[in-house]
């Protein structure tokens, strides 16, 4: 028989992972809109962020009416502390979708030039990112958190080059500054995302391996890693 | 008598505190280091860096303690969950203070050059933001967490202003754009460090006025706001 509590949980996880559909789908959207100069699907990402404010904000209140109820065991604790912190990153994935589309509002207003960039594939290894952080959190599955976590050197290292190439070309072309730096604050925004899902797979990692602990009944050293 | 849950809870106020003084210490530190082109500073906010994350991991730890003790009070609940999410925006606020860290070590290797903006400034009312709304926390007073919710307007306008100041000045002075965009990612992440003092203030209205809530005896209005 399911308790309350248990469906609860389940509620818990649905909501999750509805949170986490509309906060890569605002930077799908976000990023769509810089490669298509598209004002009306910049307008639909901030419009969005309401709703996903919404979400965060139940979600919230469900965990903490859970923590509420009477003798949560230690496992269901950190999991729902653990979707309350992953919820406050998704919030931020979806602040960083409203920065770059705000990015894309500037730029469109400008002319249009050639960037030696590839904001797209930027784009795609970070909400890749968020994306298997997620699976990651569902599957309760902490080698593909440490995989996430591996991903993010080479967001890193995509923004490092495409930092310095914007840097060079604002350099040479003076009349190009505006732009590129639009783009530079877009790929940092992308960056940003991409440590959110490093967030989320580090509390993936801290919620799985506590448990872990939690069933070797050695409940002290939750703080050391346990593998 | 003071229960153990009292002694977790006014612990855990004391660790939070410890916190918030070295996040902002750490953006102090980051600032003057831009000032002096003073990079033993830097070297000190990098190293600093680790200590914000171990009292972050000893305060979530603590917290889930307490949550874990049997039927806290609703009260009791949303300050620790409070506890729980300022932390998490103290250790960004760390972050930012190493993002600072990093622009100034990349700008003291370039020449010296003067830029039309006020860093200083800037830097006073995004530190003095967190700062208050420790104290609103501490006070348990929504009114000067709202007061914070106004500042962030003070300083997303600063930001704006030295933004259009940087821009025009990459634009007239290309030798001067690598420092000009260093400048701009510091006043960014100032601007980054106020976002998240305007988060520890929503989160003590939130706490604050659910507290109120609760001995009004309504909890399903939670969502809604009660002043």
């Amino acid at each position: 028989m399911r308790t309350r509590f248990q469906q609860g949980l389940d509620e818990l996880k649905q909501k999750l992972l509805a949170m986490s559909g509309m906060a890569e789908q605002a930077v799908d959207r976000a990023v769509m809109a810089y490669q298509s100069r598209d004002l009306q699907l910049c307008n639909l990402v901030l419009e969005g962020e309401q709703a996903i404010n919404m979400i965060e904000r139940e979600i919230d209140e469900l965990g903490l009416d859970l923590l509420a109820m009477q003798q949560p065991m230690a496992v269901d604790l950190r999991f729902v502390t653990a979707v309350m912190k992953i919820n406050a990153d998704l919030e931020r994935v979806g602040d960083q979708a409203v920065n770059i589309a705000e990015r894309v509002i500037s730029t469109v207003s400008l002319p249009e030039i050639d960037l030696p960039i590839d904001i797209q594939r930027m784009a795609g290894a970070a909400s890749g990112m968020v994306r298997r952080a997620l699976e990651a959190f569902i599957g309760a599955d902490s080698q593909m958190a440490e995989a996430v976590l591996q991903m993010d050197d080479v967001v890193d290292r995509m923004n490092r080059e495409m930092f310095q190439a914007l840097v060079k070309c604002m350099h040479d072309r003076p009349e190009s500054v505006q732009q590129a730096l639009d783009a530079l604050l877009i790929g940092r925004a992308l960056e940003r995302v991409a440590d959110h899902a490093t967030n989320i797979a580090e509390d993936v990692i801290f919620w799985v391996r506590g448990a872990d602990v939690r069933h070797h009944a050695n409940h002290d050293q939750l703080g050391a890693p346990a593998l």
